[in-house]
C-alpha cells in the first residue's frame, strides 16, 4: 500500500471549513482505490497563528513541508487582523518560493450548470500558465524621502531562466491540447521587462513549429477573455499578469469559488502546492455555506500530480455530475450548504 | 467669435479614417453654436512618418502642440512596421508626458442598443481615473548579462505628488457623482509601490469623509467588472492597472470601438489630449467600416473640457439616438459603414 504524506494548511476563514470537508472526499477516493492511503499533517498556520506567535508558520515549517509529498492549502489572509503583505509573504508566497514552485497553473472551463456572467460563454476551456517565482512580485525596492517628496520604487525582475522555463512549460502543455499558445505582454508600455519576455517567447516559438502562437497586450487580453474566451487554449503570463488573468478566468466561469490552482515544483525535489483561486472570504465564515468546489477541484489537480489520475478523473466526474444535479451552494445558484455538497459528491463517487 | 486651435493627429490605421470623419461632426456642432470655430492643425505623425523621418513626430512637434488648445488623436501604432515601444514612446506617451497630461479619464457606461457580452449588464456607469505620468510605465531599468544568465529589471516609480493628485482627482470627481471611490491595489503581492499607494489613498479618504471608499486587489477588481460592474462609480488606479481596467470597461460595453479617453493637463498650462481607447486596427483598415463612435465620444470629452458642454451634450445625445435607431457599424451589430454613421449623426444634430 502506497502511503502519501500530505501537508494540510487550512489557513484562514473559509479555508478552515472547506479543507477538512474536502479531506472526507479524498479519503473516500483513497478507500476506493485500495492501494493508496493519505496521511495528513495538518498545520494551524494562519493569521491567528501569527497573532499568537509573531510569525505565519513555525520556524521549521518549510522543513516539515519539504518532507511530504504534496501541500494542500485552503486560503491565506485576513487583512482585518494581519496586513496582507505579512500574511501572504510569510506563508503562501514563502512556500511558493522556498519549495521552488516556480510555475502556477490554473484551468478555466465552462461548466454546464454554472451560470457564467457572459451572455455567450461558448464552452471556453483554457489554462493559464503563470510564472510563479519572480517578476512583478519582488521584495526588491523601497522608499526614499518623506512627506511631499516621498517616492516608492518597485523593481520587477525577470530572469532568462524563469521566463524560459515558464514559456517552455506552456508550449509543452499546448502540445497535449489544442496547440495554441497566447503570450500576455505589455511591451508597448513596459519597456524593459516585457520586450525581454517577448524575445524569449519568440525564440522558443521557433523550437515548437507545430504550435500556433500569438502575443496580446494584457489590456487587450483581459478584454478578449470577455469577448472571445473560447478562442484561447494555453495562455502564458508573468506573475502579475497571470494573477489577473486567472481571477478573470474564474469570474467568467461564474464563481471564483470553483477555480483550482496548482503551484508546481518542476524537478520533484520539493512538494508542489495545491490551493484554490479564491480567498478566505471572511464575510461568509462560520455559516457553513462556503463553496467547496474550488478546493475539491484543487484536490483533483493534486491527485493527477501524484500520479493518481484515475482518482482525479473520478473526482471531476463527481463534481460535474453533482453540479448538473443541482446540488450546489448559493454562489453558483443552488441552495445546498458545504456539507451537503460534500456528502453528495461522496455518494456519487461510491455509486460509480 | 471664439477661435479654438485643435491639433489633430490621425496617426495610424483606422485613425486616418475616423479622425477626418469625426471632424465633420465637430464642424457641424461649431456652426450650430455660431460663437465658436475650430481651426485644425493636422499632423501626419505616425509609423509611416517614422519610416520616412526616423522619428515619430517632427523635432519641434511638442512645441507646436503646446501652442494649441487641445489635441485630438486617432490611434498610434502599427507593430508590423514599427515596434510598439518606439511608436508609442515616441508619440503617444511622449505627448502625455511632455504636455504633462498627468491623469487619464475613461468612462465606461452601458449603452442601450449595444449588446454587452455580459448576460446582465445592469446599466453600469463608472469612470476610471488613471495615473498617467509614471508608475509601471517607466524607462528606468535595463538588462544585465546575456544568454542563459540574462536578467531584465523594470522599475516602477511612484511619487507622492503624482499618486496624491490622481487620487485627489478621483475623490473630487466622485463628489459630482455617486460618491464612491474604489482604489485598485495589489499590495498583497507587490510590496513596495502598492502599500505606498494604499497609504496615500487612506490618508486622502480622511479628507473626504462624505465619500465611500474601498480598496480591491486588481485581480479581484477585474473579476468584479465582470460580476458586478454596476457596483462601481469612480475607480482610481495606477498607470498599468488603469490601462487594464479601461480595456475591460470597453469590453463590457460591447466594443472597444466605442470607448473614449481624455489625457488631462491639470494646470491648463499645456493642452489636454483626447484619444479613443481602441488601437489602429490594421486588420480592418481601408474598408471604411471602422466604428467612429469611440472617436466621436472622445470629441464629446474634448468639447466638455473646452467649456463647450452644451455641444458635448448634444453630441452624446446624437450618438445615443443614432445607436438606438440602429445606425451602427458591424462590430456593434449594425451594418452601416463609417461615413453612414457620421452622416446620420450629423443630420441628428441638425434636427434637434
Ligand atoms: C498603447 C499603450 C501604450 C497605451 C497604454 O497602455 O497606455 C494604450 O493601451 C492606452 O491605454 O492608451
Ligand atoms: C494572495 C495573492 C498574493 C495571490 C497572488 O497574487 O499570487 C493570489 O491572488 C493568488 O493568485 O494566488
Amino acid at each position: 500500500m502506497d502511503q502519501l504524506d500530505i501537508s494540510v494548511i487550512p489557513g484562514d476563514g473559509i479555508g478552515k471549513e472547506i479543507v477538512p470537508a474536502t479531506l472526507q472526499v479524498l479519503d473516500t477516493l483513497a478507500d476506493l482505490h485500495g492501494g493508496v492511503k493519505f496521511r495528513y499533517q495538518t498545520h494551524p498556520w494562519s493569521c491567528e497563528y501569527y497573532l499568537e506567535h509573531g510569525r505565519m508558520m513555525s520556524e521549521d515549517g518549510i522543513e516539515q513541508l519539504k518532507q511530504t509529498n504534496a501541500i494542500f492549502l485552503g486560503a491565506v489572509g485576513n487583512p482585518q487582523i494581519v496586513p496582507d503583505h505579512i500574511s501572504l509573504w510569510g506563508l503562501l508566497i514563502k512556500i511558493r518560493r522556498e519549495c521552488e514552485q516556480v510555475i502556477n497553473i490554473r484551468p478555466a472551463k465552462f461548466i454546464e450548470g454554472i451560470k457564467s456572467p457572459l451572455a455567450e460563454p461558448n464552452h471556453f476551456d483554457f489554462i493559464v500558465v503563470r510564472e510563479n517565482s519572480e517578476g512583478e512580485y519582488s521584495e526588491s525596492g523601497g522608499r526614499i524621502h518623506s512627506g511631499k517628496d516621498e517616492i516608492a520604487v518597485q523593481n520587477a525582475i525577470f530572469t532568462r531562466k524563469a521566463t524560459e522555463r515558464t514559456i517552455r512549460y506552456a508550449f509543452k502543455l499546448a502540445q497535449t491540447r489544442k496547440g495554441r499558445v497566447t503570450s500576455a505582454t505589455k511591451s508597448n508600455g513596459i519597456v524593459h521587462s516585457m520586450p525581454f519576455w517577448d524575445g524569449v517567447f519568440n525564440e522558443l516559438s521557433a523550437e515548437f513549429p507545430g504550435i500556433e502562437t500569438e502575443s496580446n497586450h494584457i489590456d487587450a487580453l483581459c478584454a478578449f477573455l470577455v469577448s472571445k474566451a473560447h478562442h484561447f487554449d494555453v495562455i502564458v503570463a508573468s506573475n502579475l499578469f497571470g494573477d489577473i488573468l486567472t481571477d478573470l478566468g474564474a469570474a467568467i466561469m461564474g464563481s471564483i469559488g470553483i477555480a483550482p490552482a496548482a503551484n508546481i515544483n518542476l524537478t520533484g525535489q520539493y512538494p508542489s502546492m495545491f490551493e484554490p483561486v479564491h480567498g478566505s472570504a471572511p464575510d461568509i465564515v462560520g455559516r457553513g455555506i462556503a463553496n467547496p468546489i474550488g478546493q475539491l477541484w484543487t484536490g483533483k489537480m493534486m491527485l493527477d500530480h501524484l500520479g493518481l489520475n484515475e482518482l482525479g478523473t473520478l473526482l471531476l466526474r463527481a463534481i460535474e455530475d453533482s453540479i448538473a444535479e443541482g446540488v450546489k451552494t448559493r454562489d453558483i445558484g443552488g441552495s445546498s450548504n458545504t456539507q451537503e455538497v460534500i456528502t453528495h459528491i461522496n455518494s456519487k463517487i461510491l455509486s460509480y
